[in-house]
């Protein structure tokens, strides 16, 4: 089947629902939490648990099963070896109790996918390859997509292999343990040469798709974000002596700032979050002298996001001057809208016509892979609008509908 | 002079500014930093200097020097080992950044109110002591009043002693090398059964006397104070994957619970502040999860002070139902009103007649002597309200008329 062939809708059945349900249920008892959430950290003994079901899953489907040097895991169905591959995929470890969909999502429904196609009858005529991305949370190691960033060499090797998690334990030396080993690890550009494209199918993160009463929708890109760090500064003095009306306290421009973000992204329809900060000298005893929040923010574009924070500062500057403090806004990373491939994003328009068009502010392999692979994705409708928590929820038939939707994409684009 | 034959007023001449202004001169330049504020940390070497410069001043007066067994100074004018005697002074250490007056007015207040009364011809019946207490703003080692509290008891010499400073330096190290020892630190009731009064005069925290236009007020006891802590929850998910009407802030309703104080307090009278905070999982890219304040809450009077810390708990519990956020608000330590002794008070009054009487919200040694001793305080008007930092200023003026009035109050607690 070739994409101008049958530009619209998939020929052949669609995947049942209750197909969906049989292989989610065989991987979504590992790791749980009591609270239903995941607790499938990068490397440990659940996440490891999955990477060996899908090399299960794998090897029952006769696909060719591959470690490569950053320890992303690939089942291929077709010669490995050969360019213009079509790679789909996802992660199979989480965030502390973080939800069962998000990145597993992609792996079980491209090995569904796999199975539909072959039902059809469909020979690709370029390899179609499934990936599980190691700690594609970035939630043990802090950096997030850590597999594909170092495969892409977003991410220095020799600074990622100096990373610790939580308990002091090397990157180097877990790779080690898990039987891969760190000497290897680094960008790897003839295995991205043989990339033809790239598209990852995720659970939605918000519920744009639930709004529009549609099971599945096409990413577009991945929102801009950024982090700045809001210092706001007076004398600091005591608790004890000082009158109320003598104070220029920081703590209030800060406490201003963060009830300004909030309200912001929530009329601007971004995301601005406060989930640090810090006061000096920080005793009870004493009004602060230096009071600092970081602000996450983001934006489905640039102009919002810069707007956001434009509004942001001019809300905290105005408070500032009320409060006689000084304040400062310093931004510590920024990071610009990708754009999928529009060729891609074309293509998946064929097969889901009138699929809505959306952006995500998280972060994706497809996002990662975006400036070196084409690249787009697929979303499932969030039956929460939760992401990556115990709240995650998405139901068998939407994700049932997002299976049929990936295997006809990777159909039109694998040819056969 | 006896109390009850000159009921009011003072007789005899005041002290002129410029008088208060030379010997104020001789002390100010010490551990003065550049921006007017001091470092005088207690046992520093700026501390210690500002004792030997106490020490030279007494022995100038011809007055009797001693150390006690908790660090702090003394001198004696008359017989020291006599029972009933007035006792006065201050504290020559400062936080850091300090002002110059808290502490240190009340002990040049006092050498020049016995040269005041010396001049006038005034023999007192009963000793007259002058204190330079250790450690009087509690800054070094994080215990206000340390050489008082250690006197009266009311701080255990066994945990004082185990105290460091930020620098890591212990209580018992830091006495050994001031060239004390560490072995006679403790209650000294011996001491405690001589002293008849305690007096202190000191720089309004404030400025209640700015606004009744009084160079001098009497402070008629300590305000009620405590520190709570203010515990916000909710469920901590991910910045990038959560939309902003599926959060459950915690961050947020902590913010609104800093400006609420703020305001309750100001509408109140009373201070509150909130110069600690902690933020769990405190990191940049994820909604908080648990969100703490430390609440620290003074006010004059003990229903004042339960008043404000309710409408405060009442604002962040409303807060917290809106963000559907949990909120706990506890006790962490609660300090009762003291109030001065009332023929102490009402002598205080006779001499000085009309003068305001003020509570204060600050820590002084009188308030530590008050339940053991009978104490009461004298305030002079403080230029700029601010107490404690650089910004702190009292006219010549009104601190020669705290001499004077000073030097009236020994007089009549002294006799002659």
């Amino acid at each position: 089947m070739a994409t101008g062939e049958r530009p619209t809708g998939h020929d052949g059945h669609a995947l049942r629902p209750e197909r969906f349900a049989a292989l989610w249920r065989s991987l979504s008892a590992i790791g749980r939490a009591g609270d239903g959430g995941y607790l499938r950290s990068a490397w440990s003994d659940a996440d490891l648990a999955c990477r060996e079901w899908f090399v299960e899953e794998a090897l029952d489907r006769e696909l060719g099963v591959e470690r490569d040097r950053n320890g992303n895991l690939y089942a291929w169905w077709g010669d490995r070896a050969a360019t213009g591959a079509v790679l789909t995929g996802g992660h199979l470890d989480s965030v502390p109790h973080g939800g069962g969909y998000e990145g597993a999502l992609g792996v079980v429904a491209a090995l569904l996918a796999v199975d539909l196609l072959r039902e059809r009858g469909v020979t690709p005529a370029r390899p179609v390859g499934i990936a599980v991305f190691a700690d594609g949370t970035g939630a043990r190691f802090g950096e997030p997509c850590l597999g594909v960033r170092l495969l892409t060499g977003a991410l220095d090797p020799a600074a990622a292999l100096r990373l610790r998690d939580r308990d002091r334990v090397g990157l180097a030396e877990t790779l080690d343990r898990a039987g891969g080993t760190a000497d290897g690890v680094g960008p790897d550009p003839q295995r991205l040469a043989r990339i033809g494209g790239y598209v990852e199918l995720a659970i939605e993160q918000g519920h744009h798709l639930s709004e529009r009463d549609a099971p599945v929708g096409i990413g577009t890109g991945v929102w801009p974000r950024g982090r700045w760090r809001l210092e706001c500064s007076g004398p600091g003095v005591r608790a004890a002596t000082t009158p109320m009306a003598e104070r220029h306290d920081p703590m209030l421009t800060l406490a201003f700032a963060v009830l300004a973000a909030n309200k912001e992204a929530r009329l601007r329809g971004g995301y601005a979050t406060v989930g640090r900060v810090a006061a000096d000298p920080g005793v009870t005893t004493a009004v602060a002298s230096h009071a600092t929040a970081w602000l996450d923010a983001r934006a489905p574009g640039e102009e919002a996001l810069a707007a956001l924070v434009d509004a942001v500062t001019a809300k905290i500057t105005d408070r500032a001057a009320r409060d006689a403090t000084r304040v400062q806004v310093t931004v510590e990373s920024r990071t610009p809208r990708v754009t999928f491939d529009h060729r891609l994003l074309d293509s998946l328009a064929a097969t889901l016509p009138g699929a809505p068009a959306i952006g995500t502010p998280g972060t994706h392999a497809a996002g990662e892979f975006a400036p070196r692979v084409p690249a787009a994705m697929l979303f499932v409708r969030n039956a929460t609008g939760i992401a990556g928590g115990p709240g995650e929820r998405a139901s068998d038939a939407d994700c049932a509908a997002g299976v049929t939707a990936l295997a006809d994409a990777l159909a039109a684009l694998a040819g056969g």
